[in-house]
């Protein structure tokens, strides 16, 4: 595919915000983002925005108006995408889209959430909805239900441990100390890991992502345009995106993710990149075994080794390909629909250089993101 | 623009559906699309759907995943996009990028709602997510409330007549008597209308679309890829799209949708071509006065002169420009996220010369797509 370029940035703090609105959350990422890449209004074409469920969590739906309107940038094209926690990663994709079609030069991609005004059963009734509610979530499953299985069945099969379960949490942490951004800067020990509550075994709580408030934005440019406003342009050389069955029962394996590999493969084949190049990648750590699955699936390390590879250090700032430098969706927070641009603006930091004491030496990064338990994933591949 | 082809179509009935589950419908008319058009499931690319609120009427996020894996063709990329009742004309517009980005040659465009599985009191509070929550729904306004106030006013300042409104409920039932396809197949008079319960003053009962559950699904091929497959592909020649403020309070104007103004400005400078040269049109009547609003906003009309245009049958099938040869969203119903996608079925029927007893004679057709009171909308036209 031709390359596309990240010429702006933005993201609000993640945690409870609970003196911001949906609206305010929004409209600061996506200031922070057009101020960053020192364009005006006039110069952008779209918007595109990822949200899971505003409709059951702020009771808002047709939020491609109501960001519009807020942002002052009507009467431009603005849509939502969605497919649950995957709507970040998929709105950057039709962004993408959006610009090699020759539709538009310059466009916003978007993703923000707004978790923390209902109540927390509620939370976890809406996020359900991500899974197929016939067979899954009307049975009383809910996402650490769903994913404990697939920790169950990889400890199982690869004799992944509980404490390499663990390790995942405690990495994604300690990146987060380092980043002003994220829900949860402070760092925590195996030991605390596996003391803290129980979910659903063999997941604690610790293991959990959390719930979290939150935007993120980034602004996409031709090339050509690019070079207008920007000297240091981050490129999009690869875009993946596949579906998979919703419910796990559907699926051939629950150690491997195929959606994840479905999409990999498509980028990697755009992108005319190897799994070996990338340093640096952002990956869907929603519950510890999933990034275990994200690094497997993405062929950074063979199926089954996932676990043993993060005991031994291989995913730390520095090592053979550092993941979730910002912290992960465990650390920074994941505000569903913001999750997939805030993946892409760390690794846009990561490729700028600009990622302080997190920055790790990189020419290729990649964004992982997931929707449900696999029903949906999204990759895309950056380079300087 | 380049073209894109309409290469199948299919339709679900639409009305009250209880003995068809939301998956069954997006199925069945995915089927009838795919068999239209002579491909098998592995000539398709990627899914586009647009659904306005499975997370409220079915409690149902992600169903991009859903219709993948139900449809059997996971592991394709499916999206869903989402602007309240413009839902279905977004897929279109986002599936056309897809092929002209380069990144697919042949994709599904869906769109599905399940309305009736909810009780009514509970429909009107779902699709008032459509409106600002914050300005307008949590202050009691639901739609016909918004609209009565847009027709009250275009009568104030038009003269436009109650029976003017009433004779475009009327004449897009008579249409609907001939579409297999319709909800309410039956003819209607401006004296019922006129009679019929007050909703929100002045438009009635007779004014308002109904409640309704369906499916409708389009094939779009890139144009070298569509003659591999079909004799008789109808082209996508323009595509138009904008936003503006959801809350009616943030409009210059309640007597012009300026959404539809911009939208249809863009549609015909990609076609190039004029409304004039426009012979048949599916228009957004949510409300008779949206159809109003709809035919002067297009440009069919001048602003002011659309209630006149309809008594003097200006609309009617063989008049200077047939609108809503389908019924309309009045009486074909309007399943919101499927609405849009079911005006490019028509269109496409139109071309074809395949529409039967509704058959107009036409070389361009045009769809209209409103979300909200007119925060979003999206206009496509088509050539033979």
């Amino acid at each position: 595919m031709e390359k596309v370029a990240v010429i702006g940035i933005g993201l609000t703090k993640f945690g409870e915000l609970w003196e911001s609105s949906f609206s305010q959350l929004f409209v600061e990422a996506g200031t922070k983002a057009i101020e960053d890449a020192g364009i005006d209004g006039k110069d952008i074409d779209a918007i595109f925005v990822g949200n899971m469920s505003g409709g059951r969590f702020i009771e808002q739906e047709h939020i491609s108006s109501l960001i519009a309107d807020y942002a002052g940038l009507t009467p431009l094209p603005s849509t939502r995408v969605e497919a649950a926690c995957a709507s970040g990663g998929l709105a950057i994709r039709h962004g993408i889209m959006g610009i090699l079609s020759g539709f538009y030069d310059i466009v916003v991609v978007g993703g923000v959430e707004k978790m923390t005004d209902v109540l927390t059963e509620r939370t976890t009734q809406i996020l359900a909805t991500a899974a197929e509610q016939e067979w899954e979530a009307n049975l009383g499953m809910t996402f650490p239900g769903l994913y404990a299985m697939m920790a169950r069945r990889h400890m199982h099969k690869y004799g992944t441990t509980r404490e390499q379960l663990a390790m995942v949490s405690v990495k994604n942490h300690r990146n987060a100390v380092h980043n002003p951004y994220a829900q949860f800067r402070f760092e925590i020990s195996v030991d605390k890991v596996l003391n803290s509550p129980m979910v659903a075994d063999p997941l604690r709580l610790l293991d959990c992502s959390p719930i979290s408030d939150g935007a993120a934005c980034i602004i996409l440019a031709s090339k050509e345009k690019a070079k207008e406003f920007v000297d240091n342009p981050i490129y999009i050389i690869g875009s993946g995106q596949a579906s998979s069955s919703i419910s796990l029962h559907g699926r051939e394996k629950l150690t491997v993710m195929d959606s994840t590999v479905n999409a990999a493969r498509e980028a990697y084949k755009r992108a005319k990149i190897e799994p070996k190049q990338i340093k640096v990648a952002e990956v869907h750590d929603c519950f510890t075994i999933a990034e275990i699955l994200a690094i497997e699936g993405l062929g950074f390390f063979k199926v089954g080794e996932g676990g043993k590879a993060t005991e031994e250090g291989e995913t730390e700032i520095g090592g053979k390909v550092s993941v979730n430098t910002s912290g992960g969706l465990k650390a920074k927070g994941h505000p569903v629909g913001a999750t997939g641009v805030a993946q892409a603006v760390e690794i846009t930091l990561q490729l700028r250089g600009e990622a302080e004491k997190r920055q790790v030496d990189a020419d290729f990064g990649l964004s992982h993101n997931v929707g449900g338990s696999g029903g949906t994933a999204v990759v895309h591949i950056f380079s300087k």
